[in-house]
């Protein structure tokens, strides 16, 4: 076979791959507001969402960041959040740190419960076209947050065409199945495993 | 079982939690120039890359963002990256949207080699503390690189504090054997199923 022949079957091959894409792409033709879900043991949950959020600013769409734990998403993000985009982009940290550093259940659950009332009043807004609840599913998983009152809330408060983005390992079951776009981070190799500390620009 | 009861226990539970996390983490103490990568069906290997990217930004870390294949990354992040950092990292696109939309073979061939020189000359400067090789794992799936080339200028070129970083599905074994830090971002559930077009802020 020549190498004029390869290439031309490598390009029929690719013809026919985009013909088949156009046809399925087409039949794609709603809109609406999605509730999609980050979660698994991997990096980079916060840092995609952080990614559509980053989207959503630079189309002039108003958007929302509710932090349920400080240190989802790194201090690099969210500084350069609050500093250069923060007309665009409204942000709360609410939490305080991971759980297992702050040793104080009773703060633990006021505090998500105030982010909670926080997300409640920015998903309601209509002009917020995303709101993302950054690390939502560990207040979830340890319960500070009732998993029927969010569900609850999603499904009959948030505004048919805003976009809710909930990050964090452990997502629970019910929220999956109520999620319309989900994604696991799986972890396949990590550095630490090889005695390599967090590092700038990497974890945070 | 009091409330006082559950609470101290948790407490107790958390303490012994972030003792025994500091522990782990005293040990991890090297640093050194990662190799990254970001892989699988789902969405957000771009994006979580393009977190990262943001993390150098917003520490004045000069980095830079090779795409392989146009589209990979969205137009609203490229187009922010242009307009507000380009003083702090540099971007090249080289690819022309995705292969089965171009159907020209030898074109990609060329795009990717060219794409892989601009790669080269960014890692070999030591100024760069990150270079975002972003969609590389389709450029290379299509044998438009050779892996073995690629491999081995990172095993004898790149600086040792570099990090480099190389997204897109079915990265290649060879490859996730010699990275170090390896994500595989999993579909579990996608609105195209459910009829939902691609959607502006959600995957552009």
């Amino acid at each position: 076979m020549t190498d004029a022949d390869d290439t031309a079957r490598h390009n029929a091959k690719m013809a026919k791959k985009k013909a088949a894409r156009d046809k399925i792409m087409a039949t794609k033709t709603d809109e609406k507001g999605l509730i999609i879900v980050h979660t698994g043991k991997g990096k980079g949950k916060s840092s995609a969402a952080f990614g559509m959020i980053f989207r959503c600013i630079a189309h002039g769409m108003p958007c929302a960041v509710v932090q349920f734990i400080k240190g989802g998403m790194s201090t690099g993000e969210r500084d350069l959040i609050l500093s250069t985009f923060s007309d665009k982009c409204a942000f709360h940290t609410m939490g305080e740190g991971f759980t297992w550093e702050t040793q104080d259940k009773d703060r633990d659950i006021e505090m998500a419960q105030a982010a909670w009332e926080k997300a409640k009043e920015l998903i309601r807004d209509p002009a917020n076209k995303m709101v993302l609840l950054d690390e939502i599913n560990i207040a979830l998983r340890y319960d500070y947050l009732n998993l029927e009152d969010v569900l609850t809330f999603l499904a009959d408060e948030k505004p048919e065409m805003t976009h809710v983005v909930l990050t964090g390992r452990n997502a629970k079951e019910p929220l999956i199945e109520a999620a319309d776009l989900v994604t696991e981070m799986e972890l396949v190799k990590h550095p630490f495993r090889a005695g390599i500390k967090a590092q700038i620009g990497v974890e945070y």
